[in-house]
This record gives C-alpha cells, sequence and structure tokens, in this order.
C-alpha cells in the first residue's frame, strides 16, 4: 500500500497514537519497532489541542516528529463511547469534551475539516457506532445515518483535494452484529466508491468473537481484492492471527501499549506477567525469539524490579516490546501468506502461544 | 579520572538512578546525553530488589544495561534523611524499610558489603548525617561517629579487595555547618587515607547557602589537588556553576529529572515551565542552544501538548533534555577552566541565564 509518507506492507499493525503519541513510545522506539503506520485520534486532538494549534505548529507529522504514514480516525468511536451526554441528529452530534465539558458539534463534513487540518495520509469517515448487542431497528437506523454522513463526508473531501491535497478518505462499514445489514452496508459503500480502502467498524464492542469472524467471512468474499481491508479497534495477537485467515489487512489498538503498561508481555509463549514473583532472579529475555532492545538489553529480573519499584523505564520498555512482538507477528504472517503456508504456520504458532511455558 | 569502567572527565554532573534507573532515561538516553558516571543508591537496592538479586543477575553494571562507571552511595544519607524511626549505636542505624516495613540494619561493614556485592566502581563510606540547623555538640558526636565508622568501612574494604576487585572506597566528610570541624574532619579524614577520591557530604540539607560556598572556600586549599572532590546531592545549574569555581569536581542530584518530570526545563536563558500556556503556538525547541533529541525533534508546542494531555512522553523528553544541559554545562566549565577564562565565562552565563527570555 503507497501513502503520501511512505509504503506499508500488509498486515500491518497500527500502533495507537490517542492524543498525537503512543503511550510511552518516543517516534524513535515506533521505528526502531518497525511500525509504518500510526494511528491518531481525531476527536482527542480537536478537543486538545485543536487542530488549529496542530496546524499552526506545522501539522500531524511535524507536530509528532513522525515521517511516516499516519491515519486518523474520525471521532465517531469516541463520540459515541465515551462517557459523557451526547445528542445525535441527523446534522451531526453535539457531545461534551471530557477534558473542559465544552459543548462541541461534530459533523460528517467537520470530522473530514479536522483531518484535513491535521493532514494525515489516511482520513476515516465520520460514522454512528452502535454496541455490540444492538437490535436491527437500532444498528439500521445507524447505518442509514452512516451511509447518508458517509456520502456528506466525501463531498465535502473531494472539495478540499480540489487542490494538490493526497490524503484518502475511507469509508467505515457498520450494521452492528446482523449480517444481512453488514452485506447491504458493503454494496451500498461501494457504489459510493470508489475508495482507496475499507474498514470494517462497530465489532469488537462487546459481542461474541464468533459474530467478528462470520462477518468478517461473509464480506470477504464480496470485498475488491486490491482495496486494503481495515478491521478497526483489533487487537490481541490471536485475533490478528485469525482475522488475517479472513481477509484483513490492517489493525489498530490499545492493548499492547496498555497492556505493556500494565505489566503484560507478548511473547512467543504467550503472554507473561513480568510482575509475577517467579520473574525476580530471572537472566532471561522477556522473549528470546525477540530482536527488540528491551529483550536484547535487560532480564526479566530487571523488568520485575521496575515493575515492582513502580519505575517509568519499566512501562516504556514493556510497551515498545509489545508493539515490536505484533509488528514482527504481521512480518511473520506475511512471510506464510507468501509461501502458501498460512495454515500450518497458525498451528505452528497457536500451539506454542497458548500452551508455552508462560501460560 | 580512570575507574574501571572508563575514563570521566571533571568536572561531572552524574545523573542519580536511584533505584537501578535514572527516572524515565534509558541507558541509550543516558549515552545520548553523554553520561559517564551514574550514581545508584545503596539504600534503595538493598531494601529492593536486595544486592542478592542484583548479584545473581550478573551485579548492578548488567542489572542496569549501563557498561560505563557507577557510584554507589553509603545508604547513609538515606537511612538519616528517610522517614520512620531508625535508632542510632555506635555499631550501625537500625532503620525501617519505607517498602515493607521491616526492620533492617545497617553498619559501615555491611554497607561496604553490600556495595561490593552490587559491583560499583566507586563505594562510599556509610557516614551520620546531621540537618543543616545541627548545633556543634550534635555535628561533633556524628563526625566522630562517621570517623570511626570510616576507620571499620575501610577495614572491611580492604580485605574484600584482597582479590582482584578493582572498587575504590572514598570517605564523606561530615562536620555539619561548624567550619572548625569540617577542617579537623578533613584533616582526620586524610589520616586514614590515601583516598582516590573525597566527598563532602552534609550540605545542601537545609543550610543556608553561604554556608555551602564558605565550607568549600575553606576546605578548598587544604584538599589534595590531584584527589576528585565530590559535592554530593548538588544540585542547581548555578550551584554547579558556583562550586567549579570552588574546587568542586563531581555532582549528583535529582532535580534534573525531578524537574523535567514535572515541567520544569533547564535552558540557556533560565529554566522555562512548558506548562504554561505561552507555549501553546510555540514552535521553537526548548533551547535553541541544545544538541538532544527533544530540542532537535519537538517544539514547545508540542512538548506543552504532552505536558497537558498527561502523557508519558513529556516526562522521557524533558528529563534526558534537563540531564544533557547539565553534562553540557560541566563540559563548557571545563573548556572556560581550560583557556583560563572561568570568571568571564561565569559572568556570560550567569547574565544570560538569569534575564533570558524565559525568566
Amino acid at each position: 500500500m503507497t501513502l503520501p509518507h511512505g509504503e506499508v506492507q500488509t498486515p500491518c499493525f497500527m500502533p495507537v497514537g490517542t492524543q498525537g503519541t503512543v503511550r510511552a513510545l518516543s517516534p524513535n522506539d515506533l521505528r526502531a519497532a518497525g511500525a509504518s503506520l500510526v494511528l491518531a485520534n481525531t476527536y482527542h486532538l480537536h478537543v486538545r489541542p485543536g487542530e488549529d494549534v496542530v496546524g499552526r505548529l506545522g501539522g500531524l507529522h511535524r507536530f509528532m516528529g513522525w515521517d511516516r504514514p499516519l491515519l486518523t480516525d474520525s471521532g465517531g468511536f469516541q463520540v459515541f463511547s465515551l462517557e459523557g451526554s451526547r445528542t445525535v441528529s441527523d446534522d451531526g452530534v453535539e457531545f461534551q469534551s471530557h477534558v473542559d465539558g465544552s459543548r462541541r458539534f461534530l459533523t460528517p463534513e467537520r470530522a473530514v475539516e479536522i483531518q484535513w487540518a491535521l493532514g494525515a495520509d489516511v482520513a476515516m469517515a465520520f460514522d454512528h457506532v452502535v454496541p455490540g448487542g444492538a437490535d436491527e431497528a437500532t444498528a439500521r437506523d445507524a447505518l442509514e445515518r452512516t451511509l447518508r454522513w458517509l456520502e456528506r463526508g466525501a463531498r465535502r473531501h473531494a472539495e478540499l483535494k480540489k487542490g494538490d491535497g493526497t490524503q484518502t478518505l475511507w469509508p467505515i462499514l457498520q450494521g452492528g452484529s446482523h449480517q444481512a445489514l453488514r452485506l447491504e452496508a458493503l454494496d451500498r459503500v461501494l457504489a459510493i466508491g470508489p475508495w482507496t480502502g475499507l474498514a470494517v467498524g462497530g465489532l469488537s464492542v462487546g459481542e461474541p468473537k464468533a459474530v467478528m469472524y462470520e462477518t468478517l467471512e461473509q464480506l470477504e468474499p464480496r470485498l475488491p481484492p486490491a482495496v486494503p481491508r481495515y478491521l478497526m479497534g483489533v487487537g490481541f495477537p490471536e485475533d490478528l492471527v485469525a482475522a488475517v485467515a479472513r481477509g484483513v489487512d490492517l489493525f489498530d489498538c490499545v492493548a499492547p501499549t496498555r497492556n505493556g503498561r500494565n505489566g503484560t508481555a507478548y511473547t512467543a509463549d504467550g503472554p507473561l506477567n513480568i510482575r509475577n514473583a517467579a520473574h525476580r532472579d530471572d537472566p532471561r529475555p522477556l522473549d528470546s525469539t525477540c530482536d527488540c532492545e528491551t529483550c536484547t538489553t535487560f532480564s526479566r529480573g530487571y523488568l520485575r524490579h521496575l515493575f515492582a519499584a513502580e519505575e517509568l523505564l519499566g512501562l516504556r520498555l514493556l510497551s515498545p516490546h509489545n508493539v515490536r512482538y505484533l509488528i514482527r507477528l504481521t512480518a511473520e504472517m506475511r512471510a506464510a501468506i507468501r509461501s502458501g503456508d498460512y495454515e500450518r504456520w497458525t498451528a505452528d504458532w497457536r500451539r506454542r502461544y497458548t500452551q508455552g511455558e508462560t501460560t
């Protein structure tokens, strides 16, 4: 996938830089982890520091010190999932800033304008997200609104792009847990297109995992083969492996950095909780198969000490390791796909990950 | 100054790695900042994770991932200044661990044995520290005890060193704010020697700054010229500049990392509080004269955003900048001393630091 700021190999895991920084990682850490595409949050950057400030400081790339591709989400997920009151109309969503309580109004046009000011390589269309358990009428209503919003957002984006802009806009497929709605969403979104990428949203929001797999399996044969598919907000190592088997190319999730801050490290032998007393005297690295700075420099014993002593260095050593783990995982999946071996590779990977010494 | 793990140019600022990590900095950050000597705390490492654990994990250098010189303090300052009950006898100090409340006993011999197990290049003798306002009788009593403890610690260190050890032990001069006691301390410490380094302790503990300067001025002509002088727990940029004029070679202080975590950055134009709203749109670096990664990559506006958004990256960008600032300051002082220009350099430095745009 070629984007204005560089090339992205798929499958690809995007670290999440919610507020214009991937928590506890510097841009150098991201480069060292092999990150090729980073996500930032339109909602968060809009409420603080504001897209005007980011624009005056040279745009999101310069602001963050990140010169490779960036993707911004539309804010839809945040305004529908964050705490606080909101009012949805066909025009848009009025919501309350979690920073200062001020009333804000986001429309499909504003979401596109904010992302244009931020200047990411890829912008996402503003969507209406419903919880995993939403009934069909609710999911239908949100889907219809998402489709109307998509047309408005795409129109505004095309206007902004008349100059020399290179940013592309991607739609988000909704439909909740209702497979017929998902398929209808796809047909109608493709009719509005063409698109350079397609996102599947509203999954991993409380529904059973089987629903996510079924949705992906249903969509897969109907998706345009050359257009990258982005499964939003996913996920854990096992989710990535399962979703790639179902045709997904792109992922984002806060789990590797959040888990890293909590002391959980992904390893080839399964997740490991570095706080456990068992690691106290252990001279081994977190993961002997990993090439990250944490694994090539520090022992489990030292990392456990950092967490026991509540030292900041602990957070910043586990978080980049977990990001590196997922990026290495995507590289392994790519190699397995190329060699036509994905199924056998998956079986081997899963056996070690679920039956390893750490689990 | 040549130590087992490398050469140290003086004047030298030692970043403080209290618990075996300089807060918010990785070993790579320390190397990038130009750190040549790092301090770790015997008291803290003894109570957690314990010198036995550090020893089993290969000693303090390997534990921390730091291959340049290390100095460990003796724990004297901590047991006399940390909260909690303690009982002082001539034998040693019984105190309560701040981690688990367990009763511990530190003697001059134990302090040396712990530091031997940690394996730093330089160990410090166990001393009895009194507050800045201690009367002469109290300071005399603590000084006599410190001298008796020095003899015992030196004897134990010599026994341990019979093999092939390269660690050296340095004494700490006490005497409170009483100049006659300080001079007596020096004479009696030198009589116990010879030493490869001498520390001045018990300053910067609440006494007026004039007392510190007077003490240094009195000691200076009587100190052996070839032996490095270490002023413990100091300090701020202006303290370093003033103390180097009075013959000091080595410093340690938590201020650069603690201030960095609070949003204060040292700059050529004086300290700057990055939280101030004035920095919101400012595209300039913290300090245009600085070559650190923070200053060459990020704007004040971005750094302010990180602190406003309580992002971890803010702490880890300001702390290494402040460490780099002090290390650059020592390099400038060294150059000024070599060119015989220290007084004029000091006047220029002070003018800009105290009258710069940020103050």
